[in-house]
């Protein structure tokens, strides 16, 4: 059989030789594995951030072992996970402390878990501080080439696996509190709606609105795109992955409006 | 038929999953494919860059498919291109900006193209923002599989696409204006002046000049590389793409001498 | 026979195109051959923190090729190697500046050495300041699908392989005077002192010790991991490559200390 694709994220970066290292072992155990780096540019520790792109990515990648490591408690007793999923035998491997959460929520759902801390596949002696390398990278290629979720770990229930916790918008027909989930590098802020949401509020697309945050006010329209302003213009937009976001045309929204994750935001219809 | 190899690069940068995005939809399509990132480290929209370095870097690659993503009007009524190049059967995939067109000069012009915006490749519902993830990801991935062009799009004149217009040097025996065209990451400076125009200069191999930019004079040396001078030497020397550049000995020319892309740089022969 | 794999570390940077363009190399001339990057993250010129992360991490890596490019004296008469390790049939691939060293330490030593600078096997024309592509890529790509080290280049000497010079650590019951090898992107600190030495020092797992570094003294705690202290407690610890290491846990040692490689610590055990 040949060995299912691997994704890979995590909060490595790459300034140093970690996701490297976990790739090699990877390339070890399951050298005809394909592995697809989806970003190591989470930030350090970044648990939430990581959660939500790994949940938009996924139905993007190809089933198979999807690796995640964003670990600020890797040398505790917190557990290391392999989950299946309920859809297409999707396999999620990282630790126990929410990251994997909203991915398996997306894809339908946990059916089978495993804590794979004392993984027969783990490397020895194993080191305290990089379970990227000793524990998730060789049981995700392990499992890559056909091995059960039964012989990577000791069975576990899987309603007892970490979620997050967040605050949620509040959302009405004149007024919408939201949250900003994440910024991604151009300074474009993701918010805590989806536009399944908006029927509910008094957003329309081509309306402008009141952007609150930080104790200013701004004016903003709800526009398809960047290209529908002129530079410098402040948007409301559904982002592609359906979140609705906050951009500046060319600019960079975070930066200019202060919004950093968690940020309270109100939106107000105005026109 | 085995896949053609994918090359990639992108202003998406490292921080983001959008990169990974692209490589993970290119995987559900054509796992075969072998893809070669060439930088995700463009800078933001940075389309000249990009076209420059996608330019060099091309005839380096093997002949396959070339996706490029340098689109700040994403979502706008720019064209969306799948270009077959007269050289070798590559094909390069991207916005109409003018980002492939040096590439394109450089494998000897277009000899086939269309518009791919609303390839039948695409993924569904497309977003107004993410067109590398849902046009040219997917578009690029069947290419490699041997999809035709006239499946990928519509038919366009390879003469309609958008080039790139810039300032041309003036060159002379005792005086060369020339201009920045990009920097890379050690503060190397590559101009607009190819090799085989030295000839028309007074500019030779081993003699000193003098380089005037920003107001200031500096006496520098025409040499071979870095090794040839003393630490902190500066030199103008022929890159390894064929263009003249400034540099600084273990120093960072660029930012010891202000230069920017588009800066004005007059060399004159002094020894 | 199929390509051996190649592992690739360098200081290239992911700015730039320089380590995309050694792949796209690789590609054309050894197109199935699996790269793992290990990182292009280190820091330019930065010969000791590459050697030190190269020994680390091979042992990690499938036997193979390993090219590996940190070469401030590109384009002087420095030797290029590819050399033998006496472990596993592993070839080096790199600039004679002892990059390659310490990971040949590991390997058993060097068995067979040749200088690869006029190998029939590279690009011409040869640039002067980007032997990584027209030198040491092709080589390995080349050494990867098979040639022997014979084909590639001059027979040399191993034993005249240039070695890294460094500082000892001083060694006492009551005081060890370590230096700082390397710091990562976390902050986190290595010194030159390997859990084996330990014996000999009056440092013990679970006891306190005062840490003096630039003037100041900080009390610390050698412990097993992070999770050990509260946040913003300062650990002594043994690292992933068996290294002891300084941390901060969710905190930066380095900027918070002031460590930077090369800094002389001292330890004291003080509980």
């Amino acid at each position: 059989m040949a060995a299912r694709p691997i994704t890979f994220l995590s909060d490595y970066g790459y300034d140093d030789e970690f996701a490297g290292v976990c790739r090699a072992v990877i390339a070890r155990i399951a050298p005809d594995a394909a592995v697809i780096d989806l970003t190591h540019g989470i930030g350090r520790h970044a648990i939430e951030r990581g959660a939500q792109i790994l949940a938009n990515a996924l139905p993007y990648a190809p089933a198979g072992v999807h690796l995640a490591v964003v670990d600020p408690g890797v040398g505790s007793p917190r557990r290391a996970l392999a989950v299946r999923a309920a859809t297409e035998d999707r396999i999620l491997v990282g630790p126990d402390n929410g990251l994997l959460w909203p991915a398996i929520e997306r894809l339908g759902g946990a059916v089978e878990a495993v804590d794979v801390s004392l993984s027969p596949f783990r490397l020895e002696p194993i080191s305290a501080t990089f379970h990227g390398r000793d524990v998730f990278a060789p049981v995700a290629a392990h499992l890559s080439r056909g091995a059960s979720l039964g012989d990577a770990g000791e069975q576990l229930d899987p309603d007892s696996l970490v979620r997050l916790e967040a605050p949620e918008p509040v959302i009405g027909t004149d007024r919408v509190l939201a949250h900003v989930v994440s910024l991604d590098g151009f300074g474009n802020a993701t918010l805590d709606l989806s536009d399944r949401q908006l029927p509910e509020t008094g957003l329309r697309l081509g309306r402008k609105l009141a952007i609150e945050a930080g104790g200013a006010v701004r004016e903003a329209v709800f526009t398809l795109t960047f290209a529908d302003v002129p530079d410098g213009g402040l948007i409301l937009y559904t982002n592609s992955y359906g979140s609705l976001a906050i951009a500046l045309n060319r600019g960079d929204a975070a930066s200019d409006l202060g919004l950093e994750p968690g940020t309270e935001v109100v939106l107000r219809p105005t026109g």
